[in-house]
Formats: structure tokens, sequence, C-alpha cells
């Protein structure tokens, strides 16, 4: 496990300085404030998958240009403006186990630089001239804050249908994996086919990605995971382990789990019966489960390119993405 | 007075009625609950100054299309989305005589539509595939964000300069002005000419009505305006009129208002006493003063277009924007 993380920072330490070195160049602003308050969240140990997917991409696609690491930061600047709103939203205290930004400057200045970042990403991606990319951008937010607002909605609500989470996570994290990797075919103008590929990939890894990040808190401890245990279910966040349990249980057994759900102070001992029985229905297996169908489609998009480098790279961060610890 | 206001609306009639139209129809998301948070405040009331703005300047340039109302609702949304987000960062409790939307249906509710109709607006403005479009909503976006991180920061600071008070302005309202009248002359693909005109009309007429704003605070009782009296003072935000008779008064004066400003649940009594220490000093006068400069300029940029209805009602605009009551 350890040995393929490394495999992939090793061929990706080049892109990735790339990237850091981006990320800082365009955070200049005129209110300085906001600069401090973006780079807390954005240099708080970010995986830089995103920009990163995008970078791989384009040169699988053929982009021989300079800018592919100015343009990639597009999506951790989205990335991250989406996390200042959706910390402030879930009242998250942790994040990246360092302070929330809204605990530290408040709700006002988590919002308001949220909206900066948006508008950033938006200006760097007008330096494309590419109006195709623009409307990715459109879709991408339109649909990550429809995505967010439908997991508000049926927060705390035992019936939400594991075809409604699938939604829901498609337009809060795999829409935006998709649009990463399918602008990068954009930039370098790779036919429609190429596009429509990468697109898959991206839809796939990003709905394995969530997947695999909704089991982490059903799995991990909390200081391995950065933020605390249960944290979704203490929201009312009912996630595919839990749908798949509550269909599944026992009338016993659901009463028992609706009881701990329904409670967001339960004790540690009644979210610990909880994962056991996750675990005795075989629900932790059934999500790994669709974690790893997601997977396999992503790589099979990956079969039309011809074998490279950077194909070789982003097949193994589809493997690392529903095997990684936090 | 009103005979001002009733003669632009007769002329406006069926472009305001374009208007509606078009911020109706563009309103359509698959999860309604975002139509409905987003339709409470977009349809409570609001002038679409800044929508007509837009047409009026599209048509004085010669643009003869089918879609100045439909790019013209670009700008309203950027603004409903960012009084989305102020009223939040605020914690004010009405806008337009309405509860505010995050007292109805909770803070995250109301960033996540307000992010939603930021991205509808870029999802509209793609339709233009004009670039410079795209580049001007990038830049209203940062510097909205930016003013209004500005004032947040200087919340209670009665050391807020008048020039730091006009940058302020000049980002949270001039700019979205500006850019409304400036995409305009994209849109017809007027000269440079043109387009320098209308931003500089659309820059000062976003000062002056942000004056004239901040104005009607210590000048309008709560009925006629809609939110409470006073409100802007009790949220610590310094404004010309304060500015200005804090520069102004004697010492004792001066320490009277500076108890008030510091004391945020300040009584009627109080607040009418900082109102008539306004007076006394000249303050009022002296914003209304500041606001008339920037409106003459505003019309002065006007004078480089020919005669027109259109050109007739833009200055007819301008000297409302100063004399409105709400």
């Amino acid at each position: 496990m350890n040995g393929l993380k490394n495999q992939i920072l090793q061929a990706v330490h080049t892109d990735l300085a790339d990237i850091e070195g981006a990320l800082t160049a365009n955070l200049t602003t005129e209110v300085n404030f906001v600069s401090k308050v973006a780079g807390h969240i954005l240099f708080s140990g970010g995986k830089r998958l995103r920009p990163l997917l995008m970078v791989l991409c384009a040169r699988m696609c053929g982009y021989r240009g300079d800018y592919a690491a100015t343009f990639s930061i597009i999506f951790e600047y989205l990335h991250v403006a989406t996390l200042l709103h959706d910390d402030l939203v879930d009242d998250a205290q942790k994040r990246r186990g360092q302070p929330a930004a809204h605990t530290v400057w408040g709700r006002e200045s988590a919002v308001l630089t949220g909206d900066f970042l948006l508008a950033r990403a938006l200006s760097i991606a007008s330096r494309t001239n590419d109006m195709r990319i623009i409307r990715s951008i459109a879709e991408i937010t339109e649909n990550m804050a429809q995505g967010e607002i439908h997991q508000i909605q049926k927060k705390g609500d035992i019936t939400l249908s594991e075809s409604e989470y699938r939604d829901v996570i498609r337009r809060k994290t795999a829409v935006l994996f998709q649009g990463a990797c399918r602008v990068s075919a954009f930039l370098a103008n790779a036919p429609e086919s190429m596009e429509k590929a990468l697109a898959d990939y991206g839809y796939h890894l990003g709905m394995a990605f969530q997947m695999a990040d909704d089991l982490l808190d059903y799995t991990q401890d909390s200081q391995t995971l950065g933020k605390i245990c249960g944290a979704d279910l203490r929201e009312g966040k009912l996630t595919l382990p839990v749908i798949h349990a509550l269909n599944s249980a026992s009338p016993i057994d659901r009463s028992a789990m609706i009881q701990i759900i329904l409670n967001p102070s339960f004790s540690e001992d009644e979210f610990q019966h909880l994962v056991a029985l996750l675990d005795q229905y075989g629900s932790i297996t059934y999500t790994h489960h669709c974690a790893d169908v997601h997977i396999l489609a992503a790589k099979t998009a990956m079969m039309s390119f011809n074998d490279s480098p950077s194909r070789d790279i982003l097949l193994k961060i589809a493997d690392y993405a529903v095997k990684r610890k936090n």
C-alpha cells in the first residue's frame, strides 16, 4: 500500500512541485487577509489529486505546452472553495488535522474567501481562451452546490436510497474529478473520443474516491483520519455503508441502528456497536465492492489510450484511491 | 421624485418584463429546493437595476439581438448571490422587507444557493462565447469578495479613512455596475471608446448608488427602508457620513459619537443623537455632495453618446440613484 503511494509520489514529484508553485503564484490579492485565509486551507497538506489528474491527463493527450500546472490549479481552487463553504455548512471543527478556517477567522471570512477562490479559478480559466473549459467550470460548480444542498436536505433522513446517495456523490465529488480530466483534453485539443474516455475515467475515479472516503469514517481511527471519527453520522450524513446496512438488517438490528443514527451525541461504544453491525451485514464489504466496480470502469476507460508513463500513473492512482487511509 | 421614478418605470416597462421572464426561465434546477431558496430572494421586489443597465446600454450601443434580457440577468444572479452571502455574513435578519433567506432555510442553504447562482450566471455568460465577458465576471466576483472581506476586517474600526471606504464600495458595489454596463459594449461589439465611456458611467453610478444607500441608514425610517434603521452601525460598518463626522467633530462630540458607535446595542435616542451630530457637522450634506459629484461624472460619460431614448433613461437613472428613498 505505502509502496503504491511512494511509486506515485516519486513519479509525480516534479509535477507536484510545479502545482505547488502555481498555487502560490496565483494567490496574490490586494487584500492580504484573503491570501492568508485561503493559504491556511490551501497549504495544509492537500493531496493535489485534482490538479495532478489534469496534468497527467493532459500529458497523456499529447499536451506539450507550459501551462498545464497553471491551469490545473483551477481544480484545486474550486475544491478548496467548496471545502471552505462545506466546512461552514457542516460546522466541521477540523480539516486536514487543522482547525477549520471558519473556526479561526469566522464564518464570514470562510464564505468570502471561498467566493474569492471560485473567482480566481475562473480568472485563470479565462486565460485558456477556451469556452468549453468555462462551460465545464460552470457545470461543475452548479453540480457541487446542488449536490451539497441535496445532502443537507436529506440530513438524518433514514429513508435515503442508494440511488439518491449516488446522485449526491456524483454531484459533489465525481463531477469535479471528471471536469479536471475532461478539461485536459480541451487543453490538448484532443479528439472527442479521448475527451469522453477521460471524462469516464474521472467520473468513475471520483465515485470510487468518495465511497472510499465515506468508508474511512467507519474504518479508521481519528488520528489517521485527521478529523473526528463518525463525524458524517454525527452530522446526519448517511453514506453507503449505513444505507446498505439499513436495507439489510433484521428489524431489531435496524431499530438499534436507527436509534444511534438519530442521536447525534451517540457514545463511542454505540458507534462501535454500529460499526460491528455494518460489518455483520456485509455493508463495509459491499461499499468496498461498489468502489472497486467504479475503479475497474475507470481503468477500462484508460485502455483506449496507448501505454505511457502518464497512463501508468493514472492507473496506479485509481488503485490508490480505494486503498488510501486518509 | 416619484415623477422621475414613474417616468423611468414607464419607459422600461417592457424591458423589465423581459428581465423577469429571463430570471424565471433560467432558474430551472434538478434540485427543486435550490430554485425555491433562490426564488425567495430573487423575486422579493428587487429593482433589477443591474440587468436594466445592461439592456439599456446594449441598446444604446446598437445591439439589436434577441439576447439582451437573457444575458442581462447574469448581473442580477451575481448580485443576489452576493446578497445571500452578505446577509449571512452580516447576520442580517431582513432583506427587502422579507426575512433573510438564511433565517428561513439556514446558513447552509444560503451559502450554497449563492454558489449555485454564481455558477448559473457563469453558465449563461458562457453562451455569449465572448471571453471578455467571462473575464469581467471573474474580475467582478474577485473584487466583490475582497471588498466585503475588507469591510469585515474594518468592522468597528473608527480609524477607517475616507479613501479606504471608497475602495470598499468600489469593490463591493461599483465594480458590478461597471461590469453590467461594460459587458453590454462587448455584446454589441461596440468600439473601445464606447466600452470605456460605459465603464465610466457604471463605475460612477455605482459609487453614487452606494453612497446614497449608506445615507439611507441615517435619513430614512425603518418602514420605508424595509430593514432596521442604523443597521450598518450596529454591525460596526462605518460609512461616509460617520467617517466625515468623526473627522470634523469637536473632541467632545467625537467622544460621544465613538461611544455610540462602539456599543452595538445603542438606544434609539442615542442613534438620533448621532444623526443630529452628522447633520450638525454637515456630514449628511457632504455625503450627498460626494454622491452628486459621481452622478455628474456618470452623466458626463454619457455625453459621448448620441441622444437617444436609451441614453435619456440612463441619465434619468443617474438622477434617481441619489434621490431614491429605498
